[in-house]
């Protein structure tokens, strides 16, 4: 099955790659937006376990690796 | 309403960045996954049109600045 995750800023926190991306958008004749906010999405196979096993995995590797907790909140979703 | 993308690599493009965090989490001791792949999320506000037209304007900033559809793919949700 697949774990997709995603890795988000926190409200509140600078999202300097975001105001980038806001930029380039309006000097491309954009203007009908507000705010832009980025963050990562990462698909992750994972192998031969329940569902429910496979999002505590993928949690766990958010925890330890692909978020930092301190400014960043992350979201699993399983696919089977 | 805000526009979500997701914007990931074809298939067959090679994913140096996957390949780093697949590394990284076996490193760590994690070793019952396969594939990694990663890509980017935005979220963007959108002022005042219809979600039709909102999904019209998401997929042309797309085109024209937040994807490279030489080798990426984007997919637009638009939440109301």
């Amino acid at each position: 099955m697949k774990a997709k995750i995603h890795v988000t800023l926190k409200n509140g926190v600078l999202d300097p790659q975001g105001k980038a991306v806001g930029h380039a958008l309006r000097a491309l004749g954009f203007d009908q937006f507000g705010e832009v906010r980025q963050g990562k999405y990462i698909e992750i196979d994972i192998n031969d376990m329940t569902e429910n096993a496979a999002r505590h995995y993928a949690e766990a590797m958010c925890d330890k690796l692909l978020a930092n907790t301190v400014i960043e909140d992350f979201d699993v979703e399983i696919e089977p």
